[in-house]
């Protein structure tokens, strides 16, 4: 199974509902450093997984939606906690639902699976990987 | 799948048994940086895979027996070469027996898998994956 | 000239004012990798530029006022915008008392420089030093 | 699962071949940070997974013939575009065939599977992994 | 005095003439990573130190002009050996002059020195620093 | 001013006296990732600082007298705590010693300064910078 991986970052603002969050319930905020993963189990005619640029601005595009937000506020993450776990999902869901629409180009549509990290200290980061297609 | 990754570390003394290990058999000794990786297929309803205090108090306690020792003086281990293989797969064992037994939340009890990853030096680490339950 | 440095980490929320921030007018967030580097010509008896655990501590008692919190509220900063360099600056200010003040122990009063680093993502971050005494 | 990683890396000058790679189909270069990850399902009667000397002296063996080349003169890879990709695939083969011949001792033979994985930045890298024996 | 670091890389192709440098006499390559650090006694009445957006498109500039090419076959370079030491420098020249030429903004005009760093590998890095102004 | 930077790393293992180590004080040990820095005003008619390769083996040579060692048991640190900024300032000894006496090539005759970091753990580290010549 071969793998490409490009990275790039967000910086946001949010509360956690519970109390097992303890202080992270106030507003705070992270740096999420992001991994995403594309798998494949061959490469193309020119040796490629996927195409690096179309996969940089794809992550870029779908990170620009939250990057430099309080997700409080965002619409589609109303009443939920966005932890990094959950966080890691929603861009996951995105890069899936790219690849399969083709917006990643003939290289996106013959990926078999993503995993992408988020780091959001030295010391934490979460991941959700799946199958695509 | 979901993962949730803390770190820790440790700073322990050694000395290995066999020819194989050539000046490693002098009595020496490791910085283990411990990456503990929890698994779970998924989230709980605040989206939480684990508490990650828990997660890292949990970690803390089990290093904490073999932190700043000589490991081969410790009972457990004796007759044990105490490779950085070997060491991954002992903190595992402990982990996976606090995620059965409840000290990890209902978040651990969740968990299917664990990786340990134990890096000696900037050029070389090893681990251990197995599931849990 | 000897240097010892200690890391710790915040995850605090954050606006900016001035059409120059761009999106990061908005309320955002960012974890700050804090790497606090303490110098001084010479050890002491045992061989330490300053007691490790007490400048571990310290670090944290000083961060912990800003971690996990919105800056935008917090009345020291009130009207000031709380860029990296600034906190940098903030955290320098406060070792360099706590060394004056003794809290540091003898080893913190002979410290003769700081410098304070934070890391706000895999590509930036900024820093402060100056002389201390 | 046993894991077991070592490093190195390779400093090569390469160019690429289709107008899908833009400014990189200039002769350019890369170095390429190399982790090599040998697997096996147990260790042997030293707690070794496998000798990390002969697994570096093998991986240094196997770089050492692309080490500071341009790897458009190398007649292996004639006709072929050497993404990160592939070259990660490329180490593989060499360090799988290692394993069966017997190179990397008798915990070589007992390897189960091997992770290849290059950085060409601190933001994109690929990675190949398969199965041995 | 305070700093302020923003990071890029580029992936070339060169060789070196004189026996010193045995197989790196050969055409290779090498990812540079590049860390650019301004720094200035004081911030403004932003507190910033240099507008971050400018500073990395003013560096990212400087790079394009290198990036993806066979440096001995860059006029300007012509005669010269690459090394990455004289690479930081040269970056370190274009920064400074850029600085000068008010391309920073007023925050650049300040600018009392730079330091530009390049990591060819996780085991060697060069940099030049001077003053500005 | 230029500096060049090359890395290595030990594994250690030692002991401290002082009831301010508290559990330090027991025998364990540590990996020091190293990262010895030269400094120049100017570079050679190749564009070199320093042979890279002289410099990595005189490091290693160095560094070699205390590898996979007890340091307790090394008579050159008889009675002498081997803090990690006491490392730090014997690795600079040495290194500097080996500048003077011409081990480091005419490149090394004209280092005027060397910082000498030792990593003991991901979140400390300790360094000694001075004068040669």
């Amino acid at each position: 199974m071969f793998s490409l991986t490009v990275c790039d970052h967000i910086m946001i603002a949010h509360s956690f509902s519970g109390a097992e969050f303890g202080p992270a319930q106030r507003l705070h905020g992270a740096t999420f450093a992001v991994e995403a993963e594309f798998r494949a189990p061959k490469l193309d005619h020119l040796n490629l997984l996927i195409d690096i640029g179309l996969a940089r601005d794809e992550l870029r595009r779908i990170l620009a939606i939250v990057d430099y937000r309080n997700l409080d506020e965002v619409p589609a993450f109303a009443g939920r906690n966005t932890t990094t776990e959950f966080m890691a999902h929603y861009v996951f869901t995105e890069l899936a639902a790219a690849c399969r629409a083709g917006t990643l180009g003939e290289g996106g549509k013959a990926v078999s699976g993503i995993k992408v990290l988020l780091r959001e200290s030295p010391l934490a980061w979460a991941a959700y990987e799946g199958e695509v297609g």
